[in-house]
């Protein structure tokens, strides 16, 4: 078995603006850091992906400052990096083929946002026939407005872990994973 | 401008076994055969996905009576079908490339069920450049259980609306999408 790799979804300082909404789970980044010093420390493969805005008032346009990458998920030298410009990782990009080619099968998906990059490369990374851990609190989510209603980024968050575990991947906690390292 | 496609999503007898849970909205099916016969009245394209599941014990397995499609969906001769193994619609068919040989640009997506293979076949639509519109009334879902919390089918339909809404497609009802045809 491949060791497993850890993706890293757009964990951007872009994120860090109010355009988005309110925020749930504020110590994700802490959660992130500690994984991929672990997963440094093992030697187990990292792959960073960026969001690469189109839209006109995106803070994670390329040329914004908050296309960067957070001090907590800066990567290093050697680590490989994919730019994408819709949520799925894998729609214009080459993450495919380098999985296959490093002969990866297992993912440890952590980032922002919950429901929306996360969610959507989670999806199709198992439909590809990847086994996927999502990494619970070491992901977020913005509140969001639909039919009148408004709901939490927590509601929001829980309720789409919900949909998404035991069908597209598991859902652990960061400790437990640290703890198998 | 290209005449918006219906996209039918596993309208299949199996999700009517207790299988599944309990699930929100029984009158999707309604919703769904009244858009049905719109569609053919209008002469607008319409695309009949199927489930084959290959999970041991899945209602919707190829060899079950549950993989057949429900009476309110039942394709007409000349009407095109597509069967997917997967919850995207997208993975390990030949879609994609049939809609861009159609120059179909507009999907109109309902179906079973919202938080698995409709919201993953929407959001991997839009990924690829497509319009969609998604029809809430005519789509539902199951509960959820996770992390010893219970989510209502209802909780969950919601919610995995308002993150697809706006992001990936617009939602909306059956009766404003009826008044336009």
């Amino acid at each position: 078995m491949s060791k497993p790799a850890l993706l890293l979804i757009d964990v951007q300082k872009g994120f860090d603006e109010p355009y988005w909404g309110q925020r749930n789970n504020p110590h994700a980044e802490a959660h992130i850091a500690r994984l991929l010093a672990a997963w440094r420390q093992a030697q187990r493969p990292i792959i960073h992906v960026r969001h690469c805005s189109t839209e006109p008032n995106s803070p994670l346009r390329p040329e914004r400052p908050g296309n960067a990458f957070k001090d907590e998920a800066q990567p290093l030298p050697g680590e490989i990096q994919f730019s994408k410009t819709v949520n799925s990782a894998f729609i214009g990009t080459d993450l495919e083929a380098y999985l296959r080619e490093q002969v990866i099968t297992d993912l440890v998906i952590v980032g922002l946002t919950t429901d929306h990059c996360v969610s959507t490369t989670t999806r199709m990374a198992a439909n590809l026939g990847f086994t996927v851990t999502l990494v619970e609190d070491a992901t977020a989510t913005f509140d969001r407005k639909y039919n009148g209603r408004y709901y939490t980024a927590d509601e929001i968050h829980q309720t789409n872990l919900a949909s998404l575990h035991g069908e597209f991947c598991t859902v652990r906690p960061t400790a437990a994973i640290l703890n198998e390292i």
